[in-house]
């Protein structure tokens, strides 16, 4: 079984791409699900399903090929389904408010209860097998960072802060009514926010299995789009997430009777270019910029033909950890793989909150998570084709650069 | 003064359309900043700056031209600003758990803060006249939704819930120690919330404000992306904010030496004829596909020219509400501004979440919100330029269509 990840920021194409190569894995005999976790929900969109079709469906998967179905999130189904006790309390406060009721039912709508739904759908599609592939479609980057965070936030929140919270309003319940108007939530409340919990548990073990999830970055040869996309690399790297290819999308390929691709096509040559020193040694995959509008099965099979090339998609493109942060005892040191580098210098510069890495003619930037960059590099070395740089100190020597 | 939010899906050019316009009006001789709500944060990159300059600044307003400044939030330092107690609070709590540093400081920034911290800012700049013009680069459609029903769920969850909390901290703080591991806050966490709610008086008051606050929708000739500037126009009429342009970024201009684009183009224009239907009367601009990617000054205001042609940007371009919707005492309505149509029989069909209204040749979808979405047209009349459609009953004559 795999689990596969297309993530990237809004408007790169990933729901094209993460619909085309569920054709393709249908297509080999495999039972596949795409889910999409876009509130933009344009995988429907990208099948040219029958809109009202879609809305009648209500959230459930829905088959569009042989082997192949598509599932796009209900926010108010799900809440139905899984958010009754919350969204009952949270009503009952909203309408003791005066808040109009147009507006009460938007509101009651808490952040995180789609990604919370999107998450309990991995976990019962992996355990109870229903699939052989899981594909999602992911939300831009910020809300995909959130998505694969939340499962250690809540097992944090559910030991710490949950059960706290369940003892006072048990002790509490008798004399609230007589300080305030708000009911305090009832232990329904608080029994079904465990068992939603419960529901969730291993969903993270299953992020980080190696084996089984893959995450490809899906991304365009800009300026703005790849920075964003090395944020997400890193990101996902943080969260012990593989990552194991980058996608490309929209490539203009070289098409000398026309002046204006002539110049984007070599705008993009560099970027693409700049995608290798940033990406390395991660596979590159690459998808032209097509015609017309890439809507309907036959558009998307061609798309994922053009994009893996006779390549099964289910495979694992990269076997390692790209890099690994580890902050322990107050020691921080970032762990890259890097294959193919020699035993030259190794050259660090730290620009903000870019670390540039020179070995030889090798370069590769990455952005540094939140804790590193008030650090300095203090100490590289490359040992079996693995970087270990250890950081310390303040950022005092920031502006001068610092040459290990 | 004139706040104007530019708002759309990821990836439709929002930051470059924004940054052109602070051009444009900067160079009228007014006092211009450009705030940037995307996380993406690709406003410096849309004017070519260094970004170590950019990070070392830390987000606060940079100066880029004569009269115009940008800024780029950046969360940490607003969390130090604006949420120091609060924060403290959160990472004593995921210091008692044996979260790793690393994720900690990640996970501290819960949902929100982002969106309250701009707030924060146009409140600020407005009330204290800082700047002629602020023009918003909106987060994707999600969040910017998010961000303008913020004030009224602020609102509503300091009147009711807030001082509940406050009081149970109170009086359970010197027994908590006993059940718990966990501190309960302090009266310093919930002052700090207090005062931030405060600063954030009467932005609600701002941002619906038809004279000061414009919404702008940018938007691609694409199928995907249209749905969901449809959905963000409903979103934003429904929180009472005045959408006043369309803009469809990315047109392919005319070129018949090239097949490739000839192709595009054909799609695009009907497309545009689509977009005329769903946004009719709501003015559309449009900005050509350029050669190069759009980037740095001389590049963003040929662009602004482009976009406006000499109109000013700081007008308003639409007067009236296109559409509002009411819901009080269990009657549902919605009222349509439609001026130049005819007295031709009216014809409503609905089909799941969206409305169809045919009158004469005249053909105008809107989606619906959630509360009306299991209703049915029931009476429709049109007068005085305004068309009115009552809603009642439920969705059992969903499937026949409904016509009035």
């Amino acid at each position: 079984m795999r689990l596969l990840l297309y993530a990237g920021k809004g408007g790169v194409g990933k729901t094209s791409i993460a619909a085309a190569t569920g054709l393709i894995i249908a297509r080999q005999g495999l039972k596949t699900i795409v889910l999409s976790l876009d509130p933009a929900h344009s995988l429907s969109d990208a099948f040219d399903l029958d809109r009202s079709l879609m809305d009648k469906n209500r959230g459930k998967p829905i088959r569009v090929a042989e082997r192949l179905w598509i599932q796009e999130l209900d926010i108010y189904e799900e809440i139905e389904k899984n958010w009754g006790e919350v969204h009952k309390y949270i009503s009952i406060l909203l309408n003791t408010s005066g808040i109009e009721d147009i507006l009460a039912e938007e509101l009651a709508i808490l952040p995180g209860m789609e990604e919370i739904s999107a998450l309990l759908y991995v976990n019962r599609y992996v355990k109870q097998k229903l699939y052989d592939v899981i594909i999602l479609d992911c939300a831009p980057t910020a809300e995909s960072i959130r998505f694969v965070s939340l499962p250690k936030t809540l097992e944090w929140y559910m030991k710490k802060v949950f059960s706290l919270e369940r003892r006072i309003a048990r002790m509490m319940r008798p004399v609230a009514k007589r300080i305030s108007d708000i009911p305090l939530p009832e232990d329904e409340y608080f029994q079904a926010i465990e068992r939603l919990f419960n529901r969730l548990q291993g969903v993270d073990r299953l992020l980080t299995d190696q084996a089984l999830t893959s995450v490809r970055l899906v991304t365009n040869a800009e300026k703005m789009v790849l920075r964003e996309t090395q944020r997400a690399f890193m990101f996902f790297s943080l969260h012990q997430l593989s990552v194991d290819a980058v996608i490309i999308n929209r490539i203009f390929e070289d098409d000398p009777s026309s002046g204006f691709l002539g110049t984007w096509h070599k705008s993009q040559k560099e970027y693409m270019d700049l995608v290798h020193s940033y990406f390395h040694p991660i596979p590159i995959f690459s998808v032209p910029f097509y015609q017309t509008e890439v809507v309907g099965p036959e558009k998307l099979l061609k798309l994922g033909e053009n994009l893996y090339k006779g390549k099964n998609p289910c495979d694992i493109f990269y076997e390692h950890r790209p890099y690994e942060f580890v902050s322990e005892n107050h020691r921080h040191t970032i762990r890259l793989h890097l294959p193919f580098v020699g035993k030259d210098e190794i050259d660090l510069v730290k620009v903000g909150e870019e670390l540039v890495i020179r070995i030889g003619n090798f370069k590769r930037n990455i952005i540094l998570p939140r804790t590193f960059v008030s650090l300095e590099p203090k100490k590289a070395r490359l040992e079996k084709d693995y970087l270990t740089i250890d950081f310390g100190g303040n950022n005092e020597q920031e502006e001068r650069g610092n040459h290990c």
